[in-house]
């Protein structure tokens, strides 16, 4: 689901497939899916949390996150539409070798005051693709009070034919800037031979050089702002 | 060096002790010494990125982030020095757990251009205790900007008995706040009751409940501001 693997295939967005390779490559690591999002809060510092990706939007490179409705994030969202998620997967290829992903972009927070039944209706397909298990939370006191006794461990029960409960929330993240840094040792000829050979086959897509691996290497992709929904991505390669 | 395990002992903060812990239960986890640096950065937007955590600062705990003087972050920091920085360890012990802390505070950056000597000799201590291939890197182009050619794969020396270079750069965040979260399925009860055992041996000096896996957990701790250097911690147990 949170790779979404299949829909990688139909995506014009250059970073997208690399993205999608570091996930694939990653699947067995249930932390591989855990990614920190940078928000600006109170007083105008910065916050930081893990999350869990959710998925990129049907049809689209918008990054799905869940959340509870009564959060601090979402106060802070409200004044400051404003997010960069890290992504940070093991490239598990190469030896110590490691990929970030950097992307910010604006965040639209939907919850059940929403009056785009699209949106809705995404927020009622998050909710139903989480498990049963993770609905659960949302039923719970809110986040961050102080537990005065033990009501959080009660047991709550949920009908799981159940639509989302209003503490549900669902953010979207619309990308604008990706950032891509590939930090690598350097390596032998023939482990460099067989990634290139390797890339090769899978990413005939890139124009850049995504496999000069003697030194770590650095991507910045962004969008322009030329229209609603715009899926022009223009790269660069710079220095690390 | 990253966990400072040794030193570790002779805490009083008493988030220190729960972060401590993670770091060792992880240490055979190169990634467990990444983490997520947010700041504001340009037009108040947040940004996020991975850095390596290279260890509290002798005899307190502020944490240290090697640099370079060149990269965004520094502008950033230098406009607006706060930060938040976020932890996400696996909790081995209990399977599809893991634990976040999220440290905020204030951020020194210390280059070659302090006026404080003693900043001056942590910003070399910080050069000497990171291999030569780290230090390498302060010596190729400045990051972020295009690659025109293949100047930074050329091959450098660097004579490593040689003090920190102008583009080595320390930053050290000061935590004002730690949130600490356990994420954990329900357990059974034998291993609640072994766990309840490990964390009575181990740490006697949380007055919280650390035990409470039934559900998730989540502490604060701030730290009281009446004064430079002070170091009363107050925690507060709130919902997840």
């Amino acid at each position: 689901m949170a790779g979404g693997g299949a829909a990688a295939s139909a995506l014009s967005s250059p970073w997208r497939a690399l993205i999608q390779r570091a996930l694939d490559a990653n699947a067995h690591l249930r932390h591989s899916t855990y990614f920190q999002l940078a928000t600006v809060g109170a007083g105008g510092r910065p916050a930081n949390r893990t999350v869990v990706f959710r998925g990129f939007q049907e049809h689209c490179d918008k990054i799905q996150i869940n959340t509870d409705a009564r959060s601090n994030k979402i106060v802070e969202i409200r004044n400051c539409p404003s997010g960069e998620v890290c992504f940070t997967e093991l490239a598990h290829l190469y030896q110590y070798s490691w990929e970030q992903f950097r992307i910010s972009g604006s965040i639209d927070v939907i919850d059940s005051s929403s009056a785009d039944p699209t949106k809705l209706q995404h927020r009622e397909n998050a909710w139903f693709t989480s498990s049963v298990k993770s609905r659960l939370q949302y039923l719970g006191p809110q986040p961050g009070i102080p537990v005065l006794d033990d009501e959080h461990t009660k047991d709550v029960h949920l009908d799981p034919s159940a639509g989302p409960v209003d503490a549900f929330c669902l953010l979207v993240l619309d990308p604008e800037k990706v950032r891509h840094t590939f930090f690598s040792p350097s390596l032998c000829w023939c482990c460099l031979t067989a990634i290139r050979l390797l890339n090769f086959w899978s990413s005939a897509m890139f124009t850049v050089d995504y496999l000069n691996l003697k030194s770590n290497q650095r991507l910045i992709f962004t969008r322009s702002l030329n229209g609603e929904g715009s899926n022009d991505w223009m790269a660069k390669t710079v220095c690390p």
